[in-house]
């Protein structure tokens, strides 16, 4: 048996499982203290009426014979393809409804856009970054180029001619560090991509949180993005469908290789060939999200996240805890107190408060110093855990 | 921008495209002629209740805080994994739950799985040959060694020393030829992966047709298959998942290399890492369909398919033409009459029947002069084009 040898040079992961493991621990030799997790990256607000609705009505379609559906088109339904251009021209982005290719998700895209590159490119990503872009490339044999982000740059490295990378991985807003490049930042990656004849793997997963019409919801809002850029979107923080499962990545027909080969073409025979399409009844209920009524809920839970963020923020900085993000993103990067090091805050939250949050070394090695705090959970346990960071300050 | 290379050298398969064109070409043509199709490789019956049921349970209960799920296991819910589980203990076959690994499907996970053998892992697989595992491994630069499955061997190829393979597609019961091995055949297979330390991966997602109790319905029926033997499997045609998605694979912890490494293990890294798992709502469906109401539900419909197939069946043997297989799946492998080519035998049908039917040829040289007929489409349908085949005996 001839195996993938790169899978067993792969760092085992324990962030998350030793996370669990000491917050379990922590809960059996205290079991009276309530635990809030301000660790979650996950969505809580249920699924907009709309959209339930939606995924009913196509659920009892599929038990009819003259409304049941069989395989559907491996890139998605043109309605839906066409009802998510739709909401790009929104944004002055024009869009051929064949360059939305619908998906189950970002982490499969992202992962899975890795087949149509040369075995041999090169990768350049941000540390600290999301795990996933890491783990696909060294699944591959590849040691990518780190990014460097740290307090200095913002978290948002620029580009240098020390970059060499055929493709590179832009998360924005990012996941850990919550932090959004501006215009001007974004287009000079689209220049340096185009000069350096590379791709960028743009991962907007997080784009609904943009809380500024300055700052560019999508890549193609930068000039000559279509030439250099692949966007990867997902509905699960939009629109709370991290338990349903739909994305879509756009892959402009701009996009082609010196020899004038389609990227867009790779991608859907790539798709065609290894996919059969999403859900049709996951599909009807992604529909219902780009409607008026759909699109107006899904504001709704963002607000509610976003209230959660504001006043995780404002308690730091009564604190005087210095933090990154938490503004465009649902994610807070804070600076480590009394210069700890990422596990030992871990542990002094969880001690002092009840709180877990995660371990920003887990994220990289700059991620070292910091912790990543979220604003999925609910108001009432993320106003509890504020009052309990408060009380921190007396002592 | 560095592409992979041997994308370039994918035949465009022209197959579908051109079954479709000429159909529709037939129809501007001859619009007062209706047309039958015998080549749909779609279910046509609706889902049972209980899984529709089950499906709008499941999207109600998303749209409320209480009982909204957001991220599931990667590998799928326990509950579904546990059903599946017990599904094989009435066959015998005793496999943990952590076993089984849910997906959105076999065309996804037979693709998918190259990622964790070497990437210079030779292949075998038949000719004909269902499409996906040839296009999976040129993506890959790799040349599959073709086992030959002609009328000689009933189209059943079996081991010989020539073969060199370390990953051996099997897909039983046969996909386009409709034909499946016996115990012993398959018991040959078994032993002789063993002996090469080969992986075989088996493809059962046709297994729902076999109408023969000395058959065995899993690899796993057959004596060392868990020491070789990945075993995908799909709801697609059991139970009516073409447009719903879900699937699963069985990688056996027995399933180890020389050195101890297990496929389990890595098989769950991979789709840890690159896959979020299948809609929630989906596997609420599947665990339905896993129910004994869902279980006899799906014996009707099969027995609705098979109710065509044995109409054809007998049809073509009036006719007197050959054919393969037809009982224990849902395609008939017929040989063309009069010599004809695939193609020619296809234009033949359509214009003289307006039947239209898949070209064998289509999935490989030993196709050459074999058409697939199946047994998918409506009963009166399949009944309608029939009659008009009949016909053809009085010219």
């Amino acid at each position: 048996m001839r195996i993938n040898p790169h899978y067993l040079t792969l760092p085992k992961n324990y962030l998350f499982s030793t996370v669990a493991a000491k917050t379990r621990e922590f809960q059996i030799k205290y079991p009276e203290k309530s635990i809030i997790k301000l660790s979650i990256g996950d969505v809580s607000r249920p699924l907009p009426k709309v959209v339930v609705a939606a995924l009913r009505k196509a659920s009892t379609e599929m038990g009819q014979v003259k409304s049941f559906r069989g395989y559907g088109p491996e890139i998605g339904y043109p309605w839906l393809r066409q009802a998510i251009a739709n909401f790009y021209t929104n944004l002055g982005v024009h869009l051929a409804d064949d360059e939305i290719i619908i998906s189950d998700g970002a982490k499969s895209d992202s992962s899975n856009l890795l087949d149509i590159f040369d075995r041999d490119a090169t990768v350049a990503m941000c540390d600290p970054v999301y795990p996933v872009y890491l783990d696909t490339n060294l699944m591959l044999g590849r040691q990518p180029q780190f990014l460097h982000a740290t307090a200095e740059n913002n978290f948002l490295p620029l580009p240098d001619d020390s970059i060499k990378a055929d493709i590179i991985y832009l998360c924005n807003p990012a996941n850990p560090t919550g932090v959004c490049y501006n215009r001007e930042q974004l287009q000079q990656w689209v220049d340096f991509a185009r000069r350096q004849n590379a791709v960028i793997l743009y991962d907007a997963a997080y784009a609904c949180f943009i809380d500024d019409n300055s700052l560019p919801v999508s890549i193609y809002e930068i000039k000559g993005a279509q030439e250099c850029a692949i966007e990867i979107c997902s509905l699960s923080k939009m629109a709370g469908f991290t338990g349903l499962r739909c994305g879509y990545t756009i892959v402009p027909k701009k996009l082609r290789t010196k020899e004038g080969v389609s990227l867009n073409y790779l991608w859907q025979r790539r798709q065609a060939t290894k996919f059969n399409g999403v859900s049709y009844v996951v599909q009807r209920a992604a529909e219902a999200v780009f409607t008026q009524e759909g699109l107006s809920c899904i504001q709704a839970n963002i607000a509610y996240y976003r209230r959660n963020l504001r006043l995780i923020g404002a308690t730091l900085q009564k604190l005087g805890w210095q933090f990154f993000g938490g503004v465009h993103a649902p994610y807070l990067w804070v600076r480590c107190p009394q210069n700890m090091t990422s596990w030992q805050c871990f542990d002094y939250l969880l001690q002092e408060c009840g709180i877990v949050c995660t371990p920003g070394v887990g994220f990289g090695q700059n991620g070292e110093n910091y912790i990543r705090l979220t604003g999925f959970n609910s108001y009432t346990q993320t106003r509890a855990a504020c009052r309990r960071l408060l009380r921190l300050q007396k002592c």
